[in-house]
């Protein structure tokens, strides 16, 4: 059985093949509906996912075993039974890395020890909203952080592609022999604004508190810095990440216009 | 009695004014201290701040009324005695926008309806570092949203000018009276990257759920849109507003050099 809380996951979960797919038996359970929820439940409606009212207190009791953010449920969850699977959208790197490199453009993001789940599933988000073809993580994530990136990505990583590598360096490695140029995120690198991107584009992006690891940073072609003004030391690696994909995508639509 | 938790943003405001500031009295309660622990007590033991060792379960004693969020304490908590005022750097707005009209340019955001605190505090993180000066919202967040700004914002909203006014409608008047340019972050407006921007910028950017409301959104000069390809109807509000920012900034950089 999987829960799910947020009302931007619930809505975009009800969408997805996760709840459409034979077999999948969604239903929503909801206490003192306002008009968002009273949205969703037309929703649900119109989807054919049955609802059932019931009490802040009952609600309270069936997210108490998620991640602290999942449990803010706000009045209304999402839940699939007899679902086992990871609710992400998992796809085996090598395989997938074959498969995109026959496209003449492609963008995939690595995340170097970027752990914070809400940052994380705020990155899938945006992968989907700017086209990139593939998210690569170092680790799995437990079921509770599964739950945060689900909902903080807005749904959208049930659908976006992500696969985990034991080894981004070597991960790395197979993209530059698949053509892709690699670019880290990180201080003191060339102006992002001043450079150009074109073909295959790996964006690596390193934690908020140390940044990429050695290994991986000694294996990108250039190391790309946002040009800032501020006291603090960075953006928020999500935001960071967004502007990122935002220019590589505005790049590639100016090509086309 | 102010308590701060999370690491980036104790770190932040143990360089504010609210720590080196007269009368202010700071200490540092930690326990099973790892190495991200340890560097930030040697930086308290810089700035004369006292820490002192403790259990896990006397900081989940401290943080058991803050924010869900700002429970996650992860083993250290900034307690600054006495502190009765709110953390965040709140200014008057006429004043404010008087001053900064003076100038030749200027950046200003205004939230509409933009209430979770996490995207109110990432915004204010993405505004120290693209240089905006001043975030005007509608309402006052109480105590544990005001936790979880300072924290999402790593610290920014200590230092980061931020108005509370009670008509944002108004506000926005008052803006184009001052020579403010007023863009609405929406959909279906103009391509974000062919607007020129220059002089008096406002940016208001609408909740993710409804956008801005209808009288805020009449009175804006122009509703930009940043293009996207994705299944989702929007990106995260603050990833937006960071990629709206870095714009603005990339911008009046490219006008200097």
């Amino acid at each position: 059985m999987q829960i799910i809380t947020g009302f931007h996951a619930v809505e975009e979960i009800m969408r997805s093949a996760k709840c459409t797919a034979d077999g999948a038996k969604p239903h929503i359970e909801y206490a003192k509906p306002g008009p968002r929820i009273k949205k969703i439940l037309e929703d649900a409606k119109r989807r054919n996912i049955p609802a059932k009212e019931t009490t802040m207190a009952e609600l309270d009791r069936l997210t108490a075993e998620l991640s602290k953010t999942a449990q803010d449920h706000r009045g209304i969850v999402l839940i699939i039974e007899g679902e086992q699977k990871a609710a992400q959208n998992f796809v085996q790197f090598e395989q997938t890395i074959t498969e995109i490199s026959k496209k003449d453009s492609a963008t995939v993001v690595l995340l170097d020890s970027v752990t914070d789940p809400h940052n994380v599933g705020a990155i899938i988000r945006s992968c989907d909203q700017f086209g990139a073809d593939l998210v690569i993580m170092p680790e799995r994530h437990g079921a509770s952080e599964s739950d945060v990136i689900m909902r903080s990505s807005a749904g959208a990583a049930a659908w976006v592609q992500q696969s985990v590598v034991t080894n981004l360096s070597r991960a790395v490695e197979k993209l530059k022999e698949n053509g892709f140029w690699i670019y880290g995120a990180d201080a003191g690198g060339s102006a992002l604004s001043a450079t150009s991107f074109s073909g295959k584009v790996a964006i690596v992006m390193g934690s908020e508190g140390s940044g990429m690891s050695r290994l991986v940073r000694e294996k990108c072609d250039v190391i790309l810095s946002i040009p800032t003004c501020g006291k603090l030391d960075s953006l928020n690696v999500s935001v960071a990440a967004g502007i990122l994909l935002y220019e590589v995508h505005r790049q590639a639509l100016s090509k086309i216009n």
